[in-house]
């Protein structure tokens, strides 16, 4: 829980020597506060990887003075980069279906403040958490998935209508089509209830219990058209034993999806994930 | 480490009620004291898997004369059963290419008396480990693996040569022939540096380095005939980051392959592991 | 979840050969089919125990004639020993503060089916709380702390009052009164918020930070009037770095708080926990 | 394994704005390249602390010219700095008495190049360990503790004559005196059988089999006079139950304290490790 206001900037360019030095010297010569700071090289890719919070009240201007000033350099460098406002929250629009497990965790975690976001509502394809939502505040959109086409549409419309920044899948059991992944390409996260690449598709934890694995996962990452097979941001497992039924790991399953999407969720929401390719960088 | 002898049963047979009162009847009747005693039913095939210790020195008779006077029993309840002696050591036969790490974990445990085993010879493709094996007094065979065909006959020549109870391969990095994996079936013991069932085959490290998974393992496993697919025995995973590159990806990935390997070694040699279809029941 | 009824038989007596076989003899005699069977000797107190879950519908009596045919074995062989049906849910009563993530924790478990307890009431020294808890259908007694004596007296008639089996303290941040601790012995159970025996008593996260150590817990554990002292019933860890704040720590413990008070007390409710002097048999 | 030389610069000094800016752009005006970068501010302290790894043949000059060269920035602010040469390891004297398992583990990753050092000898109290470390061409010097002052003395004297850069207490079993700890502040890393501050000083284990923890753990930790108490490098836990005699935790101990130490080594030979008061700052 931050205290003070903060700018977040993130950057991805070509690797090449000067870049921590023309950055920091860039924020030094305002006076800015670094609070934070990391940095990675992607060797096979030879880009460079960059995050710093400053503190917004060490700088004498705001973040779109910020972006303004610091432009030319960003250039200089061939950096796609960005600045954000830690007092502008993201907006959260969270889908689910019936399994509420991940969504009570969110939704506590968000009454708390732990996870500093909006949430302006939630869709779902069954009317079941209609009423837990609602008692939070939250408006709670039902979309019929008979006709799969217009169900779409319509949450991707839902989505823009509540300016949407993240679109978050706790579980919604429902593949998204292409044209959603790629219009919202990077903005969607989705809690895959296996270790990936293990375990694709449907019934995950049938198909861990088949195989007789001694652990299983959770992973949690970006969603792309080809299913499952996105950018990972998160994972987790947790042992398993003979003993347990496809139920049992249903169940130790819902705990690892909990921590692993709240985990992920945390880091994409604080600016700490970057993407690379069909990699991810996470400044932890 | 026991410090009494022990004879450990362990019988798979269908499921049904009694079984456990017929069996600790039958040890009771002859004053056996149970040390350990474990119980498993697999649901899918109605079978049901038991273990138990018992001191050696609270019956009556020996090992042999166990197995006379149980056997009826046995045939009532259609079990597949055996009884080990503690005293008796099982022989484990290692077989490793050039990386040692889990050779030299294996040899520590052996030497310091954790690994209650006896290992005839170690057997390798390479002459690289020779001076380390026959320092602790071990037997080093090197077979030459131009001619494969050749090489895995001298490989189950020296095995039976040697009374191998078990073959463990050690990071050995060649694959064996089926002929190999049905005589010796059940007998065979493998460690695969990934989480199985991702990451089959060559190079795993890179595999996961590629995908971008955010946590690495390792799997001991029976060897079967199909590659990297026999029943899993024991894993375990460890966290990495975007920072690690393959190389560190590989150093992490020796740490659990020894814990995994030795762990797993350890339930197969205390005959704690029953196999029913591809899985295992572990009696940890 | 157990799809049908059970009855659960936990038993502690002195250690000798007989107690298994005797025991399974009663249950075969009847027909009774075990689903689960779990033993263990505590050497240092030369006490066995045991824990065994028969299919209800294969006995032919109920669990009182049970009680009364299996109470002079019971006799013989000294047992302390009792028979629960899954049919009678236990009774948990939540003490709760201000923070409510272990309450959300054990509500939605509790909502879900995954844990099979009834909630007669929900306890606390605040009324913030009030509204979450009743949105549940649960009643929610407001006790003042004022005057303390007065106070845990109303929170003991409460319990009785509500035929309470257990008491949970979710986080309750007040030190139980002698009385109360001795009054329901091996039946409140606490989440204390370290890794115990570091850092007993308050704001253990501030004492780890300052320590500078590497890794967290928390502690699930039987409450006696030593405080942090009791009979401990799991434990986990989560590690930490030298980035994080105390804020951090209490975020991240949080987590371990829920998981390690939600495992403790499904152990519980399900009669998988034995006491032994200071110590707990848990058959998971 | 670095492939390349590279110069390790590792800085403390009060926490103000510019440092960043100052450090990497001192190092980016003589065509420095960074490999790896790591910075952190202690808030209680008010300190700053960084850590930089370049690629040695991207710098105009040698170690020396560097270190002459950035004196007067690092004068400026007040900082206490040292450069280190990945050409020049770092030469550790390990102590160990009868028991190998963490010495094994030492001189495996030695041997294989994973620990990239020097063990210019080993000193121990028993003449158990000499075939193994003379096996590997290391120096192996016998110490009689009959005579404790003298032998501590001894200890000192060969550290000292073999130029030791660090001393590793790999289960030496013996309390340092303070005269040793103050004469190698800092220099001296001890592997202690417990998550510290749980079970200071003698026989951890049973401390913990007595205490009844769900959990055991090791603790890396530098050495000071009071005993158990200096600043933790590393530490893990691993599981364990009731069926576990204390044998058995001993068993899984030694596993944890290999990984523990050795880790925990790492992190300090690489100049991972700044201390701050009684805690450490490590940059993995």
């Amino acid at each position: 829980m931050p205290s003070t206001r903060r700018y977040t900037l993130t950057i991805s360019c070509p690797d090449r020597a000067g870049i921590i030095a023309a950055v920091s010297g860039f924020i030094a010569k305002h006076g800015g506060f670094i609070v934070e700071a990391s940095y990675h090289t992607e060797q096979d890719a030879q880009r460079f990887f960059m995050r710093q919070e400053i503190r917004a009240d060490s700088l004498p201007f705001d973040a779109d003075e910020f972006r303004r000033r610091f432009s030319p350099l960003a250039q200089d460098f061939g950096m796609a980069w960005q600045l954000s406002d830690s007092d502008l929250k993201k907006r959260l629009v969270i889908l689910v279906s019936k399994q509420d497990h991940c969504l009570d965790d969110l939704l506590h975690r968000w009454r708390s403040g732990e996870l500093q976001v909006e949430i302006p509502c939630v869709i779902s394809n069954h009317e079941d958490l209609r009423s837990f939502v609602e008692w939070h505040g939250i408006p709670y959109h039902f979309v019929d998935m008979q006709d799969k086409t217009a169900a779409f549409e319509r949450i991707a419309a839902l989505f823009e209508q509540h300016q949407g920044d993240s679109m978050v899948l706790a579980r919604f059991m429902q593949i998204l089509p292409p044209m959603l992944c790629q219009r919202f390409s990077g903005r969607i996260i989705n809690i895959h209830h296996s270790f990936l690449p293990s375990f694709v598709g449907a019934k995950p934890y049938h198909q861990a219990y088949q195989r007789g694995v001694k652990l299983i996962g959770a992973t949690c990452h970006y969603v792309t058209d080809e299913l499952d097979a996105g950018p990972i941001i998160e994972q987790d497992t947790v042992r398993i034993d003979h003993g347990d039924t496809v139920d049992d790991l249903v169940r130790y399953g819902r705990d690892i999806e909990k921590t692993v999407l709240s985990r992920g969720l945390r880091y994409h929401v604080e600016d700490r994930v970057l993407v690379c390719g069909n990699k991810t960088i996470v400044f932890r």
